[in-house]
């Protein structure tokens, strides 16, 4: 048995499952499933919309290298003030590309010519149910002032590449999300 | 008022938190927050403990690139297999360095003569409370047989440095989080 392609010595089968509790941006929900050996156990999955991420790139002058448009924002989660590319929930009837213009517009003001799907991940496959979308801007140019949700506060800042390649990784630029769209961009603009 | 450094137009108040469910891997968390403009409003969080990432290198013979161990096993968010660097949970009274070498150990057999922290990052900061550390393991040695938690089943594989470079960031090597500690990994190495 070639256990490169059948992966049946590892797969669980899922018996039923119960909504635990309605978080609002996510479902908390318990999963009883059943091991490939015949052992049942319960799992507990968060039920997210899929998200996007966009690294709006304004062009160096002349030949320089680009500057991207980061927010700055209090983190419920961290209790921090992080920053980060734009991000958020794609919305019912939305497709990525569309989420990916319309939070851009929203949480920076900027319109993009080009918007560009560079990559997709789970944010974490061992209870995430959801994947995160990465669109890479180009083309920006600012046409509105920021149009945000009910509780949400932010500044908008623009970092050269030399800069946000030197802070990624460190607080408060300490995103796992922002870190894969950042492995995303190295790829697509040739730098990996 | 310089916006760099002062962030009280950014920054909500704690009011009060509640607990709202116990998943086992995290706790839910419901907290009321006072924003910088005196609104109430309720979030919520996942309160987990701190993470370990392992990245595994094999040195490469006679000067050639490196090989990774990575773990190909049912992920239970996105109900599929994945492959993914070895990864844990900091147990209670551990350091991220004792988790580090405890998990290599238990999901490959390996220890490592050389284990270093090489990042740290928020795993999602909008919602999660936790840290997520990366480490790097050099010098392995396969010393026992895998070692799994009570409903863990996993194959361990050993990967080219040319292969994951090429696959990471596609499926089945879609994880956020392999995908930062590989960010993590390229600048440690020296290749960003």
């Amino acid at each position: 048995m070639n256990r490169e392609t059948d992966d049946s010595h590892l797969v669980w089968e899922n018996l039923d499952s119960e909504i635990r509790y309605d978080a609002g941006i996510f479902r908390l929900r318990s999963v009883r499933r059943r091991s490939p050996e015949g052992k049942h156990a319960p799992f507990v999955s968060v039920d997210a919309p899929d998200w996007v991420t966009i690294i709006p790139e304004l062009a160096g002058d002349g030949g320089g290298m680009p500057s991207f448009l980061i927010v700055r924002q209090y983190r419920h989660g961290t209790e921090k003030v992080g920053l980060e590319f734009p991000a958020g929930v794609i919305d019912p009837g939305e497709n990525p590309a569309q989420a990916a213009a319309r939070e851009l517009l929203e949480e920076t003001g900027f319109i993009a010519s080009e918007l560009r799907e560079i990559g997709s991940v789970s944010p974490n496959p061992a209870f995430m149910t959801n994947r995160t979308f990465t669109y890479l801007a180009r083309g920006l140019e600012k046409v509105a002032e920021l149009n945000l949700d009910e509780h949400e506060i932010l500044d908008v800042h623009k970092v050269v590449f030399s800069d946000l390649e030197m802070m990624l990784g460190q607080a408060p630029y300490d995103s796992a999300i922002t870190l894969q769209a950042w492995f995303f961009y190295l790829r697509a603009s040739g730098r990996l």
